[in-house]
Formats: structure tokens, C-alpha cells, sequence
């Protein structure tokens, strides 16, 4: 089992994932993920190489279109207890929670803005479902799900692919975030992210993509080349609150965004984050959470640069593309495409 | 002129240093560091390749042994006022701060690990000299001095240096360690990090190398795996404290855990920071800076996995390798040598 420990240096906790099974030899550089499909456990043939399903969506003829398995290396399980203990003046807990993979399609090397509508929209349907099925257990106090695309940003298999992870802590960034929107809202009664949606439809200059509820832009302050947020227009704190018609949209936005990227920086490895309320103490009525000072968005990171001593020490970071630079750039690289 | 930017959603900066001239095309996967002398601008007889040196050491026959000069791509200036302002919702200011390389030997090739102990003492010595001389600047909060080694770790040249950057303000991972730090000393009126120290040698399972003044050590809650903290055994908020003694010491304990991780790791990639208090503002008399509650140290992270859209997300790491099981290796690859 893994444990969860917390750095009396800064709160934050870590998850030492010993069954993950790295032994200090494994450390050389990661040879690039399997392209042959028939050893791809994520294929369809290949069911038996992975748990079984926690959720399956039909497609046609008799096949699958999408597959939500256990992790088969969880970096956390979901059977157990926490038995929070001290180890002197330290703190760790049992690794419990959740650890879930999507697979996102049948075809191997499909990307994701190449898929159908009807396939990216049961892709965010599954995630939503997911995350409203994780929050019912009452020991998880957020959900993370992201996406790892490329060796290069940490995938370690090519097979389109989420992953969702449920935690019994709140994280740290996450605590930043919300104390910070908070302040936001005591101070001006309004949402900070409903400002930047504002202010970023007005400026225009760092604009990606809009549909009926989204809005894809690069942040003001993007901490990396071409990171770029895709915000409901709505207010919503919690991702749960998502209405069918939104996830339609957000599917949308997904693709353009993708699209875009891929377009203008010849497929680069990313991380897509989504980043939500996390679920109340008391959240027995899930549509009771109308927060008003949080706003759920997904945050994308194109893996361009490498982070180094300075933004490890200090959270800091140097971007060599300033975020107008980067939506101009996109902006000419749709329109001579 | 760079730009510095605050991130209204988590109150953090970022350094929008688009003079580093990094366009969008520029983005490809980096070349290996020349490992040519003759192109090396830090190498002897390259001096008209670098701005003009800061500060020089010299060493035996008329020849430098340690250079500090500005950096050429400069993530900050010097000159210049902050002229802070408002963009609507956002805040932004100059790029002013200083952004210095420290050469630490004539020697291209050499590893930071096999430096003789004048050499490694020498450049302990001049770190500590350019940040007594740079917090001395009223304008500026902070000193950041990191060190990247290996193209994985985000160095772009090969020859052994060093970097400071001083900063205007004081980096949001630093405030959150002293805010905790703090928290600890209101509640016990002890420095966490002396805890720290005393519970690491009286567990001894994840220690890594101790002398006189210094003791090495893998933190309970490792972030990555071999991370691996350098901490003073006396009490000192502020590096600037340190004294000639414990500067030998400290590159004593430096070459130590270099050459253990090097040994155990085949010469990782890593990426070394140094953690100290930040400039009081009104820091006139530079030793009274007495703070009970923060330690300064060192923290290197040898670069071995590949952060993806979880750590990114929540600043949650997942580990695959416990401390203990990476100072028990580096133990055995020890005895084994």
C-alpha cells in the first residue's frame, strides 16, 4: 500500500508509491511508448490485460467506445482505512483513494481533437459521471483529473487516455486557489474568474477559441509557453454542476483548443488539467454547492520548456513567450493553414 | 525590458522574459550542451564572448578560478525603476532584479563533485559574497541561487556554473515555508528545521552524510525521488550568516552528497536550490537578522521522472522511490564502491 506523508515544511503532502514498483535502477530514460498495437493493453482484444471495467460505453457493432478501468499501477487504492498516525514530528496516512484510467477511444493512435463529436462528448460525459460517483464516498475531498500526452510530458503509454484520481485531502494548489478567489470575492463580492472571462472577451489579444459557454484563452500571467485555460463562461464553481447542453460546449472547446495547438506547435506533448470546487464536508446535496467564489476551468500545458532550479526553488517561473506572442501566433497559424 | 506578472487566481509571479528571444518556431527538442571547448563561452580564452565580469577570483599562474559575470540572456535588469501598474483586473511591473552566472572553475569538463577543495570552498564563498552584495540593492527581497545540471535539468551549457537571481519580491513557495515555519515556532517556539534535524539523526534511516555543521538527508516527505536536503546543524535563518567555517563545511557536505548521488545515480541530471530567509525591509544592519523561525538550506533534486498533469495540477507529487529505500541504496552503492 502507499502512504500519503506531509511536508512539515510546507503542509503539502507527497504520495510515496512504492508498489509502483521503481527501484532505483529503473532510472533510465524512458524509452518511447509502445506503438504496436497488439501489446497495447489499452486496445480492444486486449481487455484482459487490464482490471475490470468500472464503467463501459457501447458503440457500435457490440464494440466499446469507452472503458473506465482501475489503474493496474494505482498510485492510490480505494479498499482500507486511513489510520492517520505521527512519526514523531512527521505526518502520513494510508494511501486510500481512487486512481481510474479512461480510455477515451478504441483506436490507438487517434488524437484527441481528431475524434467525433459524438465521441469527445461521451468521453467529457464519462469524466463528469465519474467525478459525481467519487465525491458520493464520503472519505475523497477532491478529484484531479488530467491528461498526459507524450513521453515528453510524462505519458507512459501512447493510447488515447484520462486518468482521474481521488484524494482524501485537499491539495495545496488547490487551497491557493480557492483562498485566493476568496479574497477576490470578500473584497469585490464578484468572481475573480468571471472578471478574467470579462476582461479577456474585452482585451481580445489572448483569445483562442469561443463557443456559446467557453472561452480558451492564455492566461495574463501563463507561467508557460502557450499554457492555455478554457473557463466556462457560466458561473460554476464545481465541475459536477456542468449541464449536458455545457458539456456539448466543452467538448467543443476541447477540440478547437487541441486543434490549434497541435496546428501551431506540430503536436506537442501537453498536460491538461481540470481544476474544481473541492467536494464540501457536507455536500450531501450535490447541487446545494453554488459556491460563489470558485470557478471550475481546465488549464493546458504544452510541454516546450524545462523547469529548472529556479522554478523548483521558488514556484517561479520564467516564460520565454509572452501569452499575447503566443494567441497571435496561433491566430496566423490557423489562418495560412 | 522583461515584464513581471501576478497571477490574479493564486497571487503568484511569473517572468514574461521575451528578450530570451525564444519565438514560437523556436520550440524544438533542445540539442545537447556543446561539449566543445572551443565554442564554450565560459572556458578561458572566451572572455570577450560574456558582458563583462562582476567579480573575479583569481587563481595560480596569473589565471582566473572562479568568474562572475551577468547573465547574457537575462531573465531580469538591473538598471531601471519597477514602475508598478494596473492592466483592468491585472498587475504587472519592469523586470528589474539581477540575473548573475557564477563560473566556478576554468575546467569545462569537471563535475561540481571532483572540484578540489579550494575550488568547491571558493565558490561557496563567492555565492555568499554576491548575496551579501545584492541584498544591499533596497530594491530587491530576495536572492534565488540555483544550479542545473544536464540538459533533462534545464541547463543549456555544460561547463560547471551557478545562478543567481535576485528578485523584487519574495516568491510565493518561500512565503509558504515561512509562514509554516512560523506556524511551528508560534506553536512550540522551536525551529521546525532544527526538529528536523534532530529527528534525522536520531532515526538515521534517511541520512545521507553528516560533519561537523552540516547533515544530509532525504526528506520524510520527498517530493522526487533521491531528494536530497543539505541543512546547517546550528540555527541560521539566513545564509548570509553563515560563517568561514561552516562554508567549508557546507562544501565539504556538498561534495559529499554530489558524489554519493553520482555514484548511485550514474551522474543524474539534477537540479540544486538554496533556501533562505528573505530580505527584511529594513535589513540595515545585516546581522541582525536573528529570525527564530526559518533555516536556511539547500535542497537538490536529481531529475529522474517526468512531472505530468497530477503534479501539475496540485502540486501533489507521487513517488515511486521512498527515502528510505533511496538512502539505503545510495548506502550500499557506497559500501560496494
Amino acid at each position: 500500500m502507499s502512504i500519503l506523508r506531509k511536508d512539515p515544511v510546507t503542509n503539502g503532502w507527497v504520495i510515496i508509491a512504492e508498489e509502483r514498483a521503481m527501484r532505483p535502477l529503473d532510472f533510465k530514460p524512458a524509452d518511447p511508448p509502445s506503438t504496436d498495437p497488439a501489446r497495447c493493453p489499452f486496445c480492444p482484444g486486449n481487455e484482459h490485460l487490464t482490471p475490470a471495467a468500472i464503467r463501459t460505453v457501447n458503440g457500435s457493432g457490440g464494440k466499446w467506445s469507452v472503458r473506465v478501468i482501475p489503474n493496474k499501477f494505482a498510485a492510490l487504492r480505494v479498499e482500507g482505512e486511513l489510520n492517520r498516525r505521527g512519526v514523531g514530528l512527521y505526518s502520513e496516512m494510508n494511501g486510500i483513494g481512487a486512481h481510474e484510467v479512461v480510455i477515451e477511444t478504441p483506436e490507438h493512435g487517434q488524437r484527441m481533437h481528431s475524434f467525433s463529436d459524438e465521441q469527445l462528448i461521451t468521453v467529457a460525459r464519462v469524466c463528469h459521471e465519474r467525478v459525481i460517483d467519487l465525491s458520493r464516498d464520503q472519505r475523497f475531498r477532491y478529484v484531479q483529473i488530467f491528461r498526459n500526452f507524450g513521453p515528453k510530458a510524462g505519458a507512459s503509454l501512447e493510447h488515447p487516455h484520462t486518468q482521474i484520481i481521488a484524494l482524501p485531502i485537499v491539495p495545496r494548489w488547490v487551497k491557493e486557489e480557492l483562498a485566493c478567489a476568496r479574497e477576490h470575492w470578500q473584497r469585490t463580492e464578484r468572481c475573480v474568474f468571471c472578471d478574467i472571462v470579462a476582461q479577456e472577451r474585452d482585451d481580445g489579444e489572448r483569445l483562442v477559441y469561443e463557443n456559446e459557454h467557453f472561452l480558451s484563452f492564455m492566461p495574463f500571467a501563463s507561467k508557460f509557453p502557450f499554457e492555455t485555460w478554457i473557463l466556462p463562461k457560466i458561473h460554476r464553481a464545481d465541475f459536477r454542476l456542468a449541464e449536458a447542453g455545457e458539456l456539448q460546449c466543452l467538448a467543443d472547446a476541447l477540440r478547437q483548443t487541441l486543434k490549434l495547438l497541435a496546428l501551431g506547435l506540430a503536436d506537442p506533448p501537453y498536460n491538461l488539467m481540470l481544476h474544481s470546487a473541492p467536494f464540501s464536508a457536507h455536500d450531501s446535496e450535490l447541487l446545494e454547492n453554488t459556491a460563489n467564489d470558485y470557478h471550475w476551468h481546465i488549464e493546458i500545458i504544452p510541454r516546450l520548456t524545462i523547469p529548472g532550479g529556479f522554478e523548483w526553488g521558488t514556484g517561479f517561473h520564467i516564460n520565454p513567450t509572452s501569452p499575447e506572442t503566443a494567441s497571435r501566433f496561433l491566430r496566423e497559424a490557423q489562418a495560412s493553414a
